[in-house]
């Protein structure tokens, strides 16, 4: 089915311009993800949108194409607008030709099976989208198998984050979890009879630490960074199996914390890969 | 001199306001930056904002009474305002309780000493303010000498880029440059009967590339990163010295400008401390 849409206050525009906002993106279980790249990412790893949105005298593109064709088939809507109006709803003043509606996932440590991947990342109160969307995408390049998000952390499926992201947000998992849950996650050995594994926690640290060149790095190795602004509080840090130490030569006494997790999380691969 | 400004329409404030633009940073020359820490680092770096902000009601700090002490000695001018006309002035809803207004530096290539530092970061065409300024406070932490920008990039002195520094605009070299001036002065070998000295050209590539791990790093090492959607062009990645892979893991071919720059620069500071 494909519907031409060009009125602003047309109630599908309202609806996709009221995802922009995390409240409604609560309410719907839906997000917002937009690109030709992104969304044939999505496609190709078994993720359609449930609406595909696309601007009328976009140029013709053969993935373009094969998305609408795959929506289409698997009953999906599509809606044809105006470039004003998809700049409108993305928020973007040059929009990218496509956007899709897509249902948010489960995000529960359930889903999770930790043996998955030699290396996890998990950010702890991160406030901000695009540093989450970040982590996502250094998540896939490492191999990572996901991204835990502990306590208050910006929305994970936020536009901003969703782009900054790359497409990762459809190969990453993505998890939510309050720092209660997550720990006797980590350290739980068994359920239900089955052994869950091991999990090495790790963080950057100026608590007795080892330089992280040379520490030893054990799969499952959960990469955990802290706050922006506060960093990881003193309980969490202290519930390490490693801390360590990279090296700050200058002013500063901390690193970006998207920069921090892709130090060590390379740092990390390349003692996996070796050992 | 102490003033005291209540009104919206104040000139000082539309002053202020507008560095928020560039066109009017440029013509004034002038940038603000924000926040006690960062402006208790500049102090201490040797900077000095020519005119202090400062929310009137903000608690009493040492460091503040410092800064102020030092600006008004050295002839600047001090202005209490309102919470909400900070927040105007720096368009942040929970504005740092003082801010300053700081004379641009000079960003010409003539300014640097290229053995003066192990590491230089290069950005060409970079085009986010917030990857910008967290390049250079990852150059602060990797002891780097500065950052030099390439082509058209954003611009240094947005009050994001600044904020994002995180005080590092005010310790890290910024050059700014044409490629057509950069690549003559990396190579020229003399100037004035005087050796420049070598410099080794780095970047991330698919080309011919060399695993990051294995690489030979020599000091002084220009880590070079591309514009965060089109990359590097293909003859800047020619004239390299050193073309290096990352590993990619997943799905994307890429990682975050920033977070490249970053995981080059920790690699090249292990190598050239061991050596």
């Amino acid at each position: 089915m494909r519907r031409t849409i060009t009125g602003f206050s047309n109630p599908t525009v309202k609806f996709l311009r009221s995802l922009r906002d995390k409240k409604h993106r609560r309410r719907e279980g839906r997000f917002l993800a937009e690109g030709l790249r992104l969304l044939t990412d999505a496609r190709e790893t078994g993720h359609l949108p449930e609406m595909l949105v696309m601007a009328s005298g976009r140029d013709d593109h053969p993935l373009l194409a094969a998305l609408e064709a795959a929506v289409a088939a698997a009953g999906g809507e599509i809606v044809e607008t105006t470039e004003d109006i998809l700049a409108k709803i993305t928020g973007k003043e040059n929009p990218q030709a496509v956007a899709g509606v897509f249902a948010e996932f489960d995000t529960s440590l359930a889903t999770v099976d930790r043996n998955a991947a030699p290396i996890w990342l998990v950010a702890q109160a991160m406030r901000d989208p695009g540093n989450l969307g970040t982590m996502l995408r250094t998540g896939d390049a490492i191999g990572a198998g996901g991204l835990i998000l502990i306590d208050d952390c910006a929305d994970p499926f936020s536009v901003e984050a969703v782009r900054a992201s790359m497409g990762a947000i459809f190969t990453q998992r993505l998890v939510q979890a309050r720092w209660d849950e997550f720990l006797p996650w980590l350290r739980g050995g068994e359920k239900g009879g089955e052994k869950r594994g091991e999990g090495q926690l790790v963080a950057a640290s100026l608590r007795d630490p080892t330089d992280y060149r040379q520490a030893t790095y054990r799969a499952p190795c959960f990469i955990l960074v802290g706050n922006e602004s506060r960093g990881l509080p003193a309980e969490y840090e202290a519930e390490c199996d490693l801390r360590v130490t990279i090296p700050m030569l200058g002013r500063a006494d901390s690193l970006n914390a998207a920069i921090a997790g892709a130090v060590l999380g390379y740092e990390a691969l390349a003692h996996l890969r070796e050992s």
